[in-house]
């Protein structure tokens, strides 16, 4: 026998993975899971239509079969352009059941747009709603192959041209429903692919791996502290970094699916009222305009609905109407390329004491790492060690953990750069408080250099928000002879209020230092992605051109 | 460009692993993201001690760079012998934190047992509690090479001989606070070393991967639906399947680690009652005591605590009787083999119109699969098809999943026989009920076989918990020389109650088949292990002697 410690792989020999005690994450399993276990709970709600979960499983089967059936496989892509109807979350299932790869696409783009995305993720089919058909026409005019085309014939959606060649309904009613879907051989397998919404030059694919979507499936419910069976409301749109793992994290739970065509006061309301929906996603700008809905869009509930946002910092004036409204905000920050969330801003015991502005104010942090990540620094080039946590210094915020990116497809520069030094790159600026959380400053092309100072734009921003005549405002920077660059502010009034360019400058100055104040106010409505995030890169030419 | 559909690799090219995006799990990450969430709030309480989160983080730490200034390192073992104290839950993140494997020592065993653990874990260190350092010294004379030995010198323990070389806050007080610790290479690689009760034979050593006691952390969170900041009582023995992950899961939650050195119903209360437990593991014999316990014994409270129970099926009295006391009883299923549980008697809305003993009857099912596993049946040998889902045709219950075990260490035989054909064996044997729950009839060697009858010992035993009178009950089988065997009750009254042989044989006459009646009655104690479970064979041996 070897003295102890000589014998060093013990621990190695005979041990093995096997397919018992090793099989690859995916979250395509939850639902086997939860099906078995509650079959026949509500699993979708759409209009009068219910799926329990049971018939979700079988239409999740029949879609994988079908296509199946049409020659489509491991490595092929199926596109998606919809918005959240059942056929889409039974796409987040049906196409990874069969190793091929989902990119939902974003349906507020044009036809040249969607049409580069469809050549470039080479996709074999495209499922698209009949709202979006119009487009998806022009699109498919310009690509190079034309793919399978699906349309999703939704009751809801009384008009809009049918243009595939079968509806989605009678696609699947030729798959068989109790089709054994394939688990991955390699969780590192790709799941799906979505093109960011390519602020300059082209969308870049991101390309999402099973593991990561598994992973922080389970982040997503340890971090809201979801309890068994929310009623989740489909607010947020599905295609956004694959609805934040959602479609997955409600179907573990057990949970219902409620879902909305479309995103507006009176259906929110209504689906809180009529299904006692407890839990939704959305952007600050959705946030918005519920606290700023008419009183006949609103419907009473008596019950918290808990609220989790992401994208960019809720003001606090919303954070406060929001909870004045029975919902209770947590807010989150990530990116696509990390299946959305992955930082928190975890409440603190001791906030309580804190006036309600205080608490809105801390809760407009970022704030701190999802336990489904692992490590990360706000830090700068060329080493990369961390800023001090003195809630001033600007750096970069980095991290490492499983639910990240494989990269962007057929882009080994894109991907190089985005894991440059080990770390991924959010392309954010940020600072770290000394209670570490980080709190954003501004994307790293965003920030204004204006006589050689650093101007976050978002703290401009809030200083706008609060301003009571603000509905909506963003800065962006405007070149100038002497300073380089100075902000200019680009204001939404609210419904019946008024302000001039003075009002708003005066205000800033009394708020701000004043290099930091804007130097033009411009009013009127401002340009949003799909998911309400405003694009500033519009605003940018609008600026060059004044 | 390549037709679509023949480029079946673009998910593959330029699209590695890399070190941002891809990092072995491991639960000892969860200290680290909880330290930076919530670093003052309490992590630890024992007796009138407190440690914050950056307190144990760093004792933590100083424990992983003592031992590594020891030359301990991977594939090292470290033993331990200790009741659920502040060093235990430490163990847990130090040690594996230099990649060594955590051997945590049943402390009830003999001295013979322990030094064969030690002998066969090859431990090259043993941390020991004073309170059990007679049996640890009897067993260290019995070893082939002597272990570093280190004391825990425990103020709440005021007897007991110190056998070391130097005691535990001694030999962190040498480590670095602040060191970094050590990813394991890969998830796979062993994290931990827990040996079988060994009902038969020598122990057998199952060997735990990081990769899965990460996953079923989240299993154990997301299955009981906990909240944020649990405070949790630690009246499960730590060493008992890695303390079914919850030194992580109250963790990653940023919760309170209640310490207990003894679970007893006086010390059980009052942790309820002065540090507002909400949570705790027990099993079904723990339910009992406190269900049983004194008046003077009891403190009380107003608050839910959530109880999760595991080891065999609570009795319906003592789910009954836990309830009106203010507990909440989850009922769970697993072994040591897959990290604790992986069924859960997960509740259904339709069991709320049922009455309460019928509502107790079926949380006592061992239920459906927790949703980090992934595939399990009722079958037999030797094609290992689903029995079908009548509640009545026994099989054996095996499961696939990542919470499953590496194997048993140096010991292939046993290893290839619990993966035999490619699935986990229990060695239970159940019934699946037509809502796919399973319910546990026996352990394939408990089962009792007469005049050719299976009869299920559970059953009996749960009718003879139904008696007033009996506290305690267990069935073994008697040969026989009609039936080759029947059942033989042993039976534990509660204090001041009375029955006969014949009182308890008639009962069971009026609620069971007569072939499944016991033939015989033996009242008095009965030998239990030390985590509750009764010792059967233990009163096997007593039937064959009578």
């Amino acid at each position: 026998m070897a003295a102890r410690g000589e014998d060093k792989d013990k621990y190695e020999q005979g041990l093995d993975k096997n397919p018992a005690n090793y099989l690859a994450l995916t979250p395509i399993s939850f639902l086997d899971t939860t099906t078995q276990a509650f079959p026949d709970r509500t699993a979708v709600i759409h209009g009068e239509t219910r799926f329990t979960y049971t018939e979700l499983s079988a239409r999740c089967r029949r879609l994988a079969s079908a296509l199946q059936g049409r020659g489509i496989g491991v490595g092929d892509t199926v596109a998606l352009m919809a918005p959240n109807v059942p056929a889409s979350l039974e796409c987040h299932y049906g196409v990874p059941m069969i190793g091929a790869v989902l990119n939902p696409i974003n349906f507020r783009l044009d036809a040249d747009a969607v049409a580069f995305i469809l050549d470039h993720g080479e996709a074999r089919v495209l499922i698209v709603d009949k709202e979006f058909s119009g487009v998806a026409k022009a699109a498919l005019e310009k690509v190079e192959e034309r793919p399978l085309v699906i349309d999703i014939d939704d009751p809801l959606e009384p008009v809009g041209e049918l243009i595939g060649e079968t509806t989605y309904e009678d696609f699947i009613a030729g798959g068989d429903p109790e089709f054994n879907w394939r688990r991955p051989d390699d969780e590192w397998e790709a799941f799906s692919l979505s093109y960011t919404s390519g602020t300059t030059g082209d969308p870049k694919g991101v390309v999402f791996h099973h593991r990561g979507l598994y992973l922080n499936t389970f982040g997503m419910i340890v971090e809201w502290h979801m309890p068994a069976h929310p009623v989740y409301l489909w607010t947020l749109p599905m295609f956004h970094a694959m609805g934040w793992c959602f479609p997955w994290a409600v179907t573990v739970l057990g949970g219902t699916h409620v879902m909305l065509r479309r995103t507006e006061p009176k259906a929110t309301f209504a689906a809180i009222a009529e299904h006692g929906v407890d839990y939704m996603c959305a952007a600050p700008v959705v946030l918005n305009m519920i606290v700023n809905s008419k009183a006949e869009e609103r419907a009473p509930f008596d019950h918290l609905v808990h609220v989790m946002t992401a994208g960019s910092s809720p003001p606090a004036p919303v954070i406060i109407g929001m909870e004045e409204m029975g919902f209770e905000v947590l807010h989150t920050y990530g990116l696509t390329e990390v299946f959305g969330p992955m930082f928190v801003c975890a409440w603190q015991d001791e906030w309580k004491a804190l006036s309600r502005e205080e608490q809105a104010r801390m809760k407009s942090l970022q704030g701190v790492l999802y336990s489904t990540f692992e490590e990360t620094v706000v830090a700068n080039p060329p080493d990369y060690g961390p800023v001090p946590s003195d809630g001033e210094t600007m750096g970069e915020v980095l991290t490492r953990g499983n639910p990240i990116l494989k990269g962007y497809l057929k882009n080994p520069e894109g991907t190089k750069k985005v894991f440059e030094g080990g770390w991924f790159h959010t392309g954010d600026l940020g600072v770290r408080h000394p209670n570490g959380y980080i709190e954003l400053k501004d994307r790293s092309k965003d920030v204004i250099i204006s006589g050689g100072e650093n101007i976050s734009t978002i703290e401009v921003e809030n200083v706008l928000y609060r301003y009571p005549a603000v509905l909506e405002a963003a800065i962006v920077a405007m070149p100038h002879e002497k300073w380089q660059e100075t902000p200019c502010a680009f204001v939404t009034l609210k419904d019946g209020k008024t302000a001039t360019e003075r009002d708003i400058i005066d205000f800033c100055r009394d708020n701000l230092a004043h290099f930091k104040c804007p130097t033009k106010v411009v009013f009127g409505p401002l340009p949003k992605t799909a998911t309400g995030k405003i694009q500033k890169f519009q605003l940018r030419e609008q600026v060059k051109g004044m």
